[in-house]
């Protein structure tokens, strides 16, 4: 079985930190591979940001085909999309993370990068049917390209939810913090998911039952359509 | 006071088919610009379609400095990206055609090119706060491209949505659909909103009420970021 | 186009006030024309205020014939009665501000008058469908009647809900605020919408778009019927 | 103890029917007394008619000081208002037949007179927080004078209903309806709710339990007002 | 009429309070009988309490035949099994509580036991649609079997809940705080709702419009089932 | 790693189907132990059945250490009530499946077997937060034991409910159904969802993340209680 990992952002430090996470967490005889397209933004901050990832998270995906696929933003830029063309089953970290956090406690807090962030966290919290589980969501107003570094602030802009939130989960809001798991936990004292390790494991299981997105509808391929202009090579036959 | 109205797509005759429309319905003095980019899909009929419409969209909104904007394709791409750095207020015409219908009656039906993109509807109502007054949304099974020359289709879809879901009010839930309007209403016999004009009467109301998307917070200018690749132009600094 | 605005309180400086307001930001060729009923309440500042004032409110539309109309007070009162009878489009403050707020910013605080109309406000965000976006609603304790004089006391509570409730958009919660909306922008420092202006300018959108309320079903126009005692002028043949 | 029925349309026969099934459920000790205004429409089957049907019964209420009150009338008008100034708890009809049939069932249909008056019913329903128990609500099409006459059109309807909504339980959605009950149910073969019995026995309830509406906040008295024209009897003071 | 009243723990001064608590409200001509399980737990404060209370409560009911029965524990226990075979209508003490609250104001706040017990109260405000109208459920960290006699911290709770969640009434989350409702009141000064009363109260009202669980569907008697173990005497045919 | 999958009815042939999917779908070095209780309910198909299966569940739980847990009844059984007290995570599997079902499609319909089942569905669906994906819980009228033998009845049924739900894919609502997951899909054409396998993986994921429920708050261990007569044994100290 062959998981592909997709970082929608072009940073190739926060890829290869990803990419450990994965590896580490899939089980016996699964190959993970994680990449990073080639265009798009070092890193995903905004609404503008996250819109202008998709193209290259869905070259991606096109390029490298696999059983089942994951994108490890936070944000999860261009899921629907992605579901609409990949060959298996597509996970986003948030989705993973959050739902997995429903199983767990009574609530969960989300600890994000920037303030700015928090919004598209609750839209997903509300698409994907956990808002009534999602607690609070806060930032630790620390860049996405600087958070790996900084566990000290995560730790500590999570201890703060939980009290405030009164929560019993914590769920970490960015792809950047996946090695921060286990460390965070310790210091927290409630169990932290990770949306890469969820989301992998995700794949995997459903890779493993042998499920992938239903073709019949919404989500059968796109219809055939040139593109023009840069985006040229996305023309579906 | 000018008003730039994007079509998302790359289709110069849809353009030009919402561009009348648009200036049809603007107030007087105000300049009615209707745009479509270079790059990305002809139509837009899938999740795919419509992430990968928005670089161009966005590039659009960029190089055409205005007042206000109108994004002119009923699963308003890009909305919440335009909003961060676009000069004036941005309205998507889904959104400005269900809030409208909501005034109007009691439930309103949508009407919808495809069947595959029933599901968009539905999230959008639901993101604006009107899937409560949404009582179906159905599809006329007419591409986006021919739904123009269509009109005895999508009349009938909609004579048939209002009986099913008894509904009192029809929204057009293609931008293509836009020069039928009146021509729908007299065949079914309840009020036919059309988004193309009811975005434009937003963007105007806002802007001659000195209103613009709120910069305190998430809808701030998106931080500076490189960009790579194809994508590079959209870097901000 | 004539756009008539009814404030359903019997005080004339209030109308006046309104109908500046109303008439300020109406479009050329639009008369604007603003009043108050001759019975009810001299301010509306309790649920028993707020019916008791629908009668004489019902009375002014029926005995003004106009292309649209405006209901001048947060509360919207007899909007679904004025919808059944009234010659074109009906709209209530509330329902045009807190609509207009939901399009610039991921939410927004409403600033009343006194406390205990706090719960009406959010019912009608409930019922329009923004209560997702409404972060809060507030008073500023000062009575309805002397609001207009007391933008000291309503620009701070803005201030105040707009820090509490983490907001990106105002929405004032009385017609007798409407001449205050620039200058609490300018010392808040975020979008502030007055229900008065996105009103008058949503019935001049509907009507130039030929648009009315729906009288396919529940906003038919009420059946015949006696009337007796002092109300027996409301008879409907 | 003492309960005042208020049947808010004038209809002297309709009184009448109510008051008997009032007085037959009471308790042994309860003084039930049952009136209708003498000013307002002659049956209730619009938001015109209802809203304007408020003035008389608010007059009701104030003359006529009683331990607790009944709003007869399925659409529950004036209920806020009058809980702001009566001298004991006020329960309207809609309220109690819709939280009754909540602990009978899964769910349950609403059988109302006028098709017209579907919304109104929905409306209630969603306030009262009983929306996700209430399968449907569907029409007899039965003027509500005519209702009482009519049986076997109420049981046929009710019988469909059932049917088609897959409901466990049906509520009269008219206090014409009450004296038809016991055959209904005899009929339908499930249980059936009627509303002025059980808000005749949810009002004796609160006052054997020495409750009656909060003053604290929204709904403590009036704040002191002069009222002009014929409305100048509804003075505070 | 006679009604059953089951404390579904094991503690007889528990059962003995509840007992005088719901004879003294019950009205003339019913007779109340209050037991309690001989098997189970000694106190409800967990949901492997709550779970395990079952059996003992179900025995009671089908032990005793009456004309409706009332369960006095907040969490509700066994309520849809109940339904299923009871002779007569069965009301769980916080259903009634939270429902009759929802009367009486704007919103209520809820005042349970230990903490932990506040997420069952949540679970059971949104199964009854009363979400809504809950401001706020919070422990006044007293154990179950000593709440009675603790009085002080019970009214401190409540007040501190009162104005935390600015609401306009208390329920009172234990049905060993029902002797203290009156007090309560007194001290806090808003309309305090004791369960217990309030589902002894609904029952009789059932009982007396000849309602009871309608057996058309889900609540049917529970199919023919052999039971084994020391559950064998459950064993239905 | 051990999982221990409890059927919480007493069927040794129904928990011999499960224990062999259970095993087949583990990853490697994964042992799957599958029992059922000795007492309780020989199959699980009303309120009253759940509620009684629930001591038998837990007894298992208590005396089968193991890493994690799953509740193999489509009601979900003391589910709340197991992780309160089990070593380790607690998964029921129509949680499992429902969850799962929803990163598959935009709608899923539910099978289950006898019609009065359907509201437990519905009620998990919305504790879950799938409601919003839950197209439909349609039953194949097969009663529980006969169900594994019943492949025709449960594929026409599930094909039904993806044509009348409009549907994406479909869940199967009880675990009697395991073994016919494949052939299922094989007939009705879109991706089949079992909840025994996707619980089995789950638990085994949330074991290899390190992740079990949270014991900061409702779900910390009972507090010691005594209990009385049959129910003794799950006194907790």
């Amino acid at each position: 079985m062959r998981i592909q990992v997709v970082n929608p952002n072009t940073s190739a430090a926060m890829t290869e930190t990803i990419g450990r996470a994965a590896a580490a967490i899939a089980g016996p005889g699964v190959e993970v591979r994680t990449t990073c397209p080639s265009m798009g933004p070092a890193s995903i901050e905004s609404h503008y940001d996250e819109a202008l990832s998709v193209p290259g998270l869905l070259a991606e995906i096109a390029s490298a085909p696999a059983d089942g696929y994951v994108i490890a933003c936070f944000g999860d830029p261009g899921l629907e999309a992605a579901r609409e063309f990949a060959d298996g089953p597509v996970i986003g970290i948030a989705e993973a993370a959050m739902r997995t956090a429903a199983c767990l406690g009574r609530g969960f807090s989300v600890v994000t990068t920037l303030d700015r962030t928090r919004g598209r966290a609750w839209d997903l919290a509300h698409r994907y049917g956990v808002a009534g589980f999602c607690r609070g969501v806060s930032a630790c107003d620390v860049p996405v390209l600087e958070v790996e570094a900084a566990v000290d602030a995560v730790a500590a802009a999570c201890r703060t939810a939980v009290a405030a939130d009164r929560s019993d989960v914590v769920v970490l809001g960015c792809a950047g913090m996946t090695a921060q798991r286990a460390e965070i936990e310790r210091r927290v004292g409630v169990p932290v998911v990770d949306g890469v390790q969820a989301a992998v494991l995700q794949v995997e299981s459903l890779v493993r039952m042998g499920l992938r997105t239903s073709a019949a509808g919404e989500f059968a391929p796109p219809p055939p359509k040139p593109y023009s202009g840069p985006l040229e090579p996305f023309t579906t036959t």
